[in-house]
C-alpha cells in the first residue's frame, strides 16, 4: 500500500518477472508498455544461458491520470499469460514494513535506523523484535515499537509463534537480521511467508556458522569478509546478495577483526536492504540475480 | 572486414546507438529485431536526464542463413530514420585491426599482446609503432610488424605523417598507446580519423602532465591510479573509458609507486581496449557510457 | 590528561618522534627503554632517505609501580637530547577531549558519535559547534553541548572568537569537520593551536573545493573517492591522513554520487579520526606518515 | 650464492627471526648491529600475544669493507645463543634460484617470467618444468631450460624422483606452482627441502578442490578469489600468503570468471613470490608474517 514519499519523485512502476527464455520477450513487453501509454525509463534483462531462463526488470511512467495499479496488474497479467513470465509489479512510492530483529550488538541496528530516517531506504521500520533489551531504550529514542521475546531452547516454539504474531500485527514484508544471534527455524521461515534477509560475518561460503572471526584468525586469511543473504532452511546456505571484503594482516588480532568487521557488516547489509526494498533482486536456484 | 574468429562463437550483430530521448525507443527497436526474425541476447539502455539523450546497445542472433552485413545496415537505417538514433552496427566476429604505438616501457606491450595472442581481445594487432627501437626484438619475437619513426621537435610533422601512413597502409581502426611518451598533434587526430585510446599513469583529473608518480609522491596521496581514456586535442582531458587505484603509504617511494603503478596501467588499459573493441563505449560529452 | 578508559587494557606508554637520521637510533631508543624496565610492544619506524629524517613510533609497557608520566617524560628529554629527536609521549589510556563542528548534514555526525559512544575511538566527545541548529535536538539526545555559532561574510571575526572560546572552555586537543561547510581564517588555525581534521568529499588533489560531486559527474570519473586530512591555511592541501574510492559509472546521477559519497566520508573520516587519536601519525612536509 | 644484481643497490644484511618472547628483544637485537657498525634501515616486528612469540625483520647495511657473510653468521648466532631467536640471514644482493612448475595454461608463466626478466624479482628463474609440452617453445623463446615430466598415476613416484633431480641439478632454492595441475605427494615435498609456493584460483578456504570458478558460479557468490600460499601435505590448506578478489555479477558465466580470475591470480602469485624472495615471510602455526 503506497505510504509517504518524496512527492517530487516520479511514480514509476517496477515489474521484476522470471520465465522460460524464447524470442521476443524484450520487444513484447516493452511494446505491450509502450502501447499503453507508458514510457520506460529502465529496462535491464538477463539470460541465464544454462537454465534457459529469461529474468527482466522494468521501470516505466505510467499514462498521467490513469490508474496505476490497475496497470500495473494488467502488465502483469499479460506477462503471465502471453509471455510466461512470472513475477510482480510495485509502485516506486511504496514503503514496505519492515521488522528488524537484532540482539546485543547495535552498529547495524544504528546504521540501518538512520538509513531509514534518512530516507535512503524505501520502505518504512515498522518495529524492532529482540531476544534481549539491551536496544530498547535506543529504540525508545528513534520512536520505533520495540519487543522483547526472550528465546531459550525450551521456548523455541512458543516465542517463535510469539515472533509470528508481530510480523502480522505489523503487516511486514520484510524481515532485517541485524546481527540477531539466534538461527530461526524451518518451520518460523515457512509460516513467515515474507523474505528474511541476514548479515553474515564472514565471506560465504568461508567460514559458516558460529565465531566466523575466529575462524578467520585462526586459518590466517588476509581478508575478512561479510556476506548478506535471503536466509532459507539450510543455515548460511540461502541465496547471497551482497558481499565485501576488508585486506587485514598478521597485526590484527580477533578484536581488531571484529571492529573492522562491523564496517563491512553494515555497508553491506544496507546495500542488500536497498537492493531488495528498490526491487532490483530475482531469487533463482539459490542465486540471486541483481538489476543494480 | 571480418576476420578470424572463435567458430563456436554464435554470431551476433551489435548496435550502438544514441539520440534525442522519446518514448517509445526500446519497445520500437526491440520490436524491429524480433519482426526480422532476430533473437535479442542483451539490451542495455541509459538516459541522460539532464541531457534529455537515450544510448543503446542491443546485442542479436539474426535469422540464420540471411544476410547479417544486410540486417545490420537495414537496422541501422531504421533507426536513424524512424527513432532518431545515429550509431553503428558491428558483427560479432569482426576483428578491427589496431596499431600499437610504444616507446621505451615494455610493460602494457607484452601484456597487451600476450593478451591478443591468447584470443582475449576482439582485435587484431596489425603493426608496432615506436619512436625508438628498443622493443624491436620483442615485437619480431611475436612476429609483429615493428616500425620505428624517430620524433623530435623538428621533424614533428614529418614523423606524424609517416605515421599516418602506416595507419592507412595496415588498414588500422583503432590505435591504442601502451605509454606512447610522445604527444599526438591536433594535426594527426584529425586526420588519423580513428580513435585513440592511451593510458595516463595516473588518477586523472589529478596529476595530469608530466611525471604523475613524482607529483603524488610529493602530494603525499594514499592511493595512486591509473585512468585510460580517448585522446583529443585537449591533453589527459579526453572521455576517461576505465580508472583504477592502488593503495600507498609514506613506505612506498617513487620507484615503489612506478613499480605498483605499472600493475594498474597494464589491468586498466587492457579493461578499456577490451571494452573498446566489444563495441561497448558510447561517448558523448566528453563522457563515456559503458555497458559493461 | 587521563579520563575513563577500558580497565583492561594494559597501560603503556607511546612516543612519536622525528628527527635527522644517524646511525643507532632504533637500538639507543630501545635500549633506554629497556634498560628502565619497559617492554615494547610496537616499534616502527620510517626512514625518508630524499630528506633524510628518521621516524619513529615506540609503544611500551612501563615497569609496574612507577611513575608513568615522569618515564614518559624522561624518555622524552632523552630522545631530545642525546637522540636529537623531537616529539611527544602519550598515555594510552589518554582521551584527549574533541571538538565536533558541524552544518547541516548529519551522516558523519552520528557516525563518529556512534563509535566515540561504543568505546571505538580513544577520545571524548566534548563538544558540538554548529552555525547551523539541524543538529541541537541530535545532540541533546547523545547527550553533548551543542552551541550554534552562526557565521556570516559579515561577522566572521566574531564568529571566529566565540569557536575558540569554546575550544579553550571545553579544553579542546582536537577538532573536526565533520562536513562543516565554512571555511576556518588563517587566524583561525594560527590561534586554535590544536590540529583539525576535515573530510573532504573528493579524492584530492581532483576536485578540490565546492561541489566536488558535480566536478566529477562532469569529468566523467569512473571512481568517487573522499579524502581526511589535516587542514592548513591553504584550502583542501593540507597533510592528507586517509583516502578511498568507490566505483561509479554513467548509471550514477550526481543524487546517486552524493549518497555513495556519504558511505565513503564516514569511513576515511572515522579512520583519520582513530588513527589520530591512536598516536599513529607525524606530520612533515605536508605529508604524513601513519603508523597503521 | 650472491649472484647478478642491480650494482647501485645498497648491500644490505636481511635476518628473520622468531622465537618465544621476552623483554630487551628489539633493544638488544638493535644495539649488537649498531656496536658492530651496522646501520639498520628496516626493524619490524610482531608479537603474537596468544602464542606468546616474537618475530622480527631487520634489514641493515652492514659496515664497509667487512665480511657481510660473516656478519650474518655472527649476528645469526649471537640470536640464537643470547636471545632465543632462531632464524636466518640473507643478503640483499642473493638471486636464489627459482624453478617453474608449469601445465598448459600459460597466464601465470609469461607474466611472472617477464618480472624476472624486468628485474622486478630478487631471484633467477633456473628452469620450467611440467608435465606437458606446451610451453616449451616459449620456454625455449624466453631462454629458459625446459623438462617435460609426463605424469601419471602409474609413474608418479618416477617422475617425482624425476623431478626432484632436476631441483638438486638445478640448484633450486624455491619452486613455484604456476598452475601446474598435479598434486604433490608428500614425499615430494618432504624431500625436496625448499619451499614451493602455489597459487589457487578461489579465495580459500572457500571452493577448495577442483574447478573453483564452476563451485563459485554454482554458488552464486558476489566475489571471486585467488590465493597465494606455501604448500604442504595437506592440500589447499598451507600457510596464506597472500589474497585477492574481484567482483562478479549474474552477468559472468564461468568462461568470465575465469578470464577475470587470471587477471587476480597473476597478481597475487606475483606478489607472494615477491614477497618470498625478499625475505619478508615468517611461518608459524600454519599462518605466515608478512612484514611488507
Amino acid at each position: 500500500m503506497p505510504a509517504s514519499a518524496d512527492p517530487s519523485e516520479p511514480l514509476t512502476l517496477i515489474a521484476l518477472l522470471s520465465g522460460p527464455d524464447q524470442p521476443g520477450l524484450v520487444a513484447r513487453a516493452a511494446m505491450w508498455i509502450y502501447e499503453h501509454g507508458g514510457n520506460i525509463l529502465h529496462a535491464d534483462q538477463h539470460r541465464d544461458d544454462t537454465e534457459n531462463i529469461f529474468f527482466q526488470r522494468l521501470e516505466w511512467i505510467p499514462p498521467r491520470g490513469g490508474d496505476q495499479l490497475a496497470q500495473g496488474a494488467a502488465f502483469s497479467s499479460y506477462a503471465a499469460d502471453q509471455l510466461g513470465m512470472a513475477g510482480r509489479v510495485a509502485l516506486s512510492i511504496d514503503r514496505p514494513r519492515v521488522a528488524l530483529f537484532v540482539s546485543k550488538a547495535d552498529h547495524c541496528f544504528h546504521d540501518l535506523v538512520l538509513r531509514f530516517q534518512s530516507g535512503e531506504m524505501r520502505g518504512k521500520l515498522a518495529c524492532v523484535i529482540s531476544n534481549h533489551d539491551d536496544l530498547a531504550e535506543a529504540s525508545a529514542h528513534y520512536r520505533l515499537p520495540f519487543h522483547v521475546v526472550p528465546m531459550t531452547a525450551l521456548n523455541k516454539t512458543a516465542a517463535e509463534a510469539k515472533q509470528l504474531e508481530f510480523l502480522r500485527q505489523y503487516n511486514v514484508s520484510l524481515v532485517i537480521l541485524a546481527r540477531y544471534m539466534q538461527i530461526l527455524s524451518d518451520s518460523f521461515l515457512g509460516r513467515a511467508c515474507v523474505p528474511v534477509i541476514n548479515i553474515h560475518h564472514s565471506f560465504l561460503p568461508a567460514f559458516a556458522g558460529g565465531r566466523p572471526y575466529h575462524q578467520a584468525h585462526t586459518r590466517g586469511v588476509k581478508l575478512i569478509g561479510a556476506t548478506a543473504h535471503y536466509v532459507t532452511a539450510k543455515l548460511d546456505e540461502g541465496p547471497i546478495i551482497a558481499q565485501d571484503v576488508s585486506r587485514v594482516s598478521h597485526r590484527h588480532n580477533v578484536d581488531d577483526m571484529v571492529r573492522r568487521g562491523r564496517d563491512l557488516e553494515k555497508m553491506v547489509l544496507a546495500q542488500a536492504v536497498r537492493w531488495h526494498l528498490e526491487n532490483r533482486i530475482l531469487i533463482y536456484r539459490n542465486k540471486t540475480v541483481v538489476f543494480d
